[in-house]
């Protein structure tokens, strides 16, 4: 999917949410356990509840790659069964010498058809650079990420004018390849950070995970992290799919959704 | 695996190779390719030519998951066949937010049996600590890789001192596992640095990536990173499993294997 089309569908369904398809045998409704696919089950009817709301999917490969085979086989059938017009992502942070690099895109461009998948950067360019060469696909490079260990690293000075680690992975990557397919994770449990980011990247699109359960605020992260074209994907996972763990979950997770909808499109309101 | 066992087998095999299965479709002998499972046939082979000369193998998970399902079939297959006194080590590369890393973790340590996985270091300690949470098994984090791009974050200068990125990650880590149960990926390409690495690191195993195809030293690695565990796991991947591409290449493998496992031989005899 390219760039225009992500907008226009932002604007049609006046919403930038993405929905974190973290799903957990553990945690799924146990009616569904008796289902001969329990996870694309519930995944089919997440998305028939929330796709009217979000403009993005995010299954995380973790929990896919955690059953063995059959995991990827339900990933495969919900990759299929997501609208066309709706942006995926395949959350799987990898990242390697050039050519396991070409491998995993190939994996996930090719043998599976993702709009886009996340990527550590700490192995530099030629470690990101094989993802970049897919016609309308996206890599989605870490920068300032959602959790605790962020500070461990990212946060580092690395230069006299201190400069952190996550602005030169910014920064250093931008030569790698455009705004059309190039974006940046930044955490919304660092919102304020949102600010600085946007001063040396005004124009990516940034996937911003940690609102709902890691304590992020949309609010916040809209103010900060918005630009001309919204430039903003807020992921929700868990706050929307887990928001009931009875048969209604479907029903509460399209209201969850709606619910973050309703406040991005005021947001929007402001800017488009 | 605990490490004394590793150690052992070093000392019993006079080995400190590790043989990466980074197998290729589209490179092993076109006769496999009428086998049902010719990933698998090829890796079978591969492995009864050389299990005598090393002590670990290192499938390089990118090449499984790009073939989809059958992939992991194949995968899960090639590491039931490996024989149990052999390290294994799943380099998958992986590291995500705790709840996440924690399912990657379960993936390669208990839907599969893999005795250690490499992991990325940038999203900090709560991405690695889920995964030092199984007893006997090993985490083998990034910490200078072998490829091109390691030049563009991992030799940052992260303090006044002049600690390069890779380093503070080597010494950071450190009180989130012991040395039973954390090693660190050094690429043979950056040999001289393993010098620096061993005053930080002494008693650290390191995998040592590079060896072969992408040029590094098995005499300046052995020189600059033997610690007196011998503390090595030198891979080869290509240098062995495509030694050569006709019926005879399981026979050439298991040269190619001999030929690094003789040399290691000469340095063991130094130290051991």
């Amino acid at each position: 999917m390219n760039k225009q089309a992500l907008v226009e569908q932002i604007k049609k369904k006046q919403s930038y949410l993405c929905v974190g398809l973290d799903t957990d045998l553990t945690k799924i409704p146990t009616h569904l356990l008796k289902e001969e696919d329990p996870v694309f089950a519930f995944n089919k009817q997440i998305i028939d509840a929330t796709a009217e709301y979000c403009v993005a999917y995010k299954p995380n490969i973790a929990f896919y790659e955690a059953m063995g085979p059959r995991g990827w086989d339900s990933l495969q059938k919900t990759l299929e069964y997501i609208p066309k017009e709706i942006f995926t992502i395949a959350d799987a942070k990898r990242g390697d010498i050039g050519n396991t690099s070409k491998m995993y895109a190939q994996a996930f461009f090719e043998q599976m058809d993702f709009d886009s998948i996340t990527v550590a950067p700490y192995m530099g360019e030629d470690s990101v650079t094989p993802f970049l060469e897919f016609e309308n696909k996206w890599v989605i490079l870490l920068a300032l990420t959602s959790n605790k260990g962020s500070s461990d690293f990212q946060h580092l000075r690395v230069d006299s004018e201190g400069t952190a680690l996550f602005e030169r992975v910014i920064t250093t990557s931008q030569s790698w390849g455009s705004t059309e397919q190039l974006m940046y994770v930044v955490g919304a449990t660092q919102a304020q950070k949102l600010q600085e980011i946007r001063a040396i990247a005004p124009d990516h699109f940034l996937l911003v995970p940690g609102v709902g359960a890691q304590g992020g605020s949309l609010e916040e992260v809209s103010k900060y992290g918005m630009n001309k074209d919204c430039g903003l994907l807020v992921n929700s996972s868990r706050g929307i799919i887990y928001a009931s763990a009875k048969e209604d979950f479907a029903e509460a997770a399209g209201k969850a959704a709606q619910t973050l909808q309703q406040e991005m499109a005021v947001y929007l309101g402001e800017i488009l």
